[in-house]
């Protein structure tokens, strides 16, 4: 056997998210009936970010452990030929066995895309795009951003689980410039996310550019250990992973053991 | 009275076109529809480019005659909560009443798609690009196009319509190096563009990429005084309209007069 990384895309929309559940079409579920098929083997997947509903990939991972002789290149174009358009997996490389789309990752890669020209989100965009026709101010949501970057237990900002840790280090909170279709671009990494965290930052950061939070609140909500009602979480379908970093191959193992020790629920 | 400039964005997916038909959802029938019921008045459109079915727009031109004290922002906005989000009317701006959408137009613009990654086109794109998992020849497709520049009988291009010229002013067919995402785009100008015309060319040329067609074979079909079955129309989603030129408002009445006089069927 061999263990092979996946580089995998799609568009979340007409998915139930990555996780396979019985009765709903998801991305896995999907995958793996296709990589069943062609191989003609059962296959599990492990990946790097278990992306809910309507959230988007440009750069998701996965990995799986297959035949050491495989012909990777032939894989890609049978799979290409077999999957429907909204998931595409772009690449099939193989990796040492230490290799985990989990446990190994560095950090994860997020973008928020927000419309806020008056028309809203161009129609061919409006699948990955909040439409949010209305001003943002991205000074104030900038100021607010910064203290949230660091290590800290985002509990405000996750949805419960039980036994799951919600402390991470956040390492990227960037709100671009609207661009020339009036488009503003959130930038988010973190060694690892909780559940709905993205979207829960992004919801308290839209409620500062429209004006109805100080700048100071999504700092304050560090302290709370749950998250309140009043922290929005933001629409799915303006959400994509968009990559997943992982160290050189001779600290996958140990960076593996790291994570695991955290109990880091990675997302 | 006042003419209005309008600014159309649209994914053609969903839509047979833009050419209203009776039982057809089409780009123009939508656009009457919302414009009619928030302006209380019928509404008729004259539009830059008549695209067909499956065919998108980030830069489509109409023009229409309203109220003098209309409230241009305020019809954005209205436009905006109203439209189905596969449409967009991007702007509404006073013109002089010289101003013709169809007949002032000086060039258009067009994209076309094409992902020849081995494993197609992004999902997040999938809807406006041609899938087409196989290497091109980019040389000899870029030494293809450059015969077809200029004014020409576009005859071998176009599907034929009773009484409408096929000589047009080819201004640019460039073909860009494969993006990160594999995926090659044409950038096509001219005055106008008969039916079809852009998908025949991206479709005779594709054939001269792939090693079907000598380098020769497009330049040589200028000759031909109708469309040979031989020229592949290539697919519609590829395609988006991306904008349309327009001279200075003091030379709008003598371009509208040129162009009627040549009766370019434009598209």
């Amino acid at each position: 056997m061999q263990r092979y990384r996946l580089d995998i895309a799609y568009d979340g929309t007409d998915f139930s998210g990555w996780a396979a559940q019985p009765g709903r079409r998801t991305v896995c579920g999907v995958l793996v009936d296709a990589l069943s098929t062609v191989l003609r083997a059962p296959v599990t997947l492990t990946v790097a970010g278990r992306t809910d509903a309507g959230v988007h990939a440009t750069g998701q991972v996965a990995h799986t452990d297959l035949t050491a002789d495989l012909d990777t290149a032939w894989l890609v174009r049978r799979l290409a030929r077999i999957l429907p358009p909204d998931v595409r997996v772009r690449a099939v490389t193989p990796v040492p066995p230490e290799f985990d789309a989990r446990f190994s990752a560095l950090r994860r890669h997020y973008r928020y895309r927000i419309a806020t020209a008056p028309y809203g989100a161009e129609p061919l965009r409006a699948r990955d795009t909040l439409s949010w026709p209305h001003p943002l101010d991205l000074d104030a949501m900038r100021a607010a951003s910064a203290p949230l970057l660091g290590e800290h237990d985002f509990a405000a900002f996750c949805k419960r689980r039980e036994g799951a840790t919600t402390i991470r280090a956040l390492q990227q909170l960037d709100w671009s410039d609207p661009d020339a279709d009036g488009v503003v671009t959130a930038a988010v990494a973190a060694d690892a996310f909780c559940h709905s965290m993205v979207r829960s930052l992004v919801g308290a950061l839209l409620d500062v550019g429209r004006g109805r939070r100080p700048v100071e609140w999504p700092g304050a909500l560090l302290q709370r250990t749950e998250r309140p009602s009043e922290v929005a979480v933001a629409a799915a379908h303006g959400l994509t992973l968009v990559g997943v970093d992982y160290p050189p191959d001779d600290q996958l193992a140990a960076r593996d053991a790291q994570t695991r020790r955290m109990r880091t629920l990675s997302h």
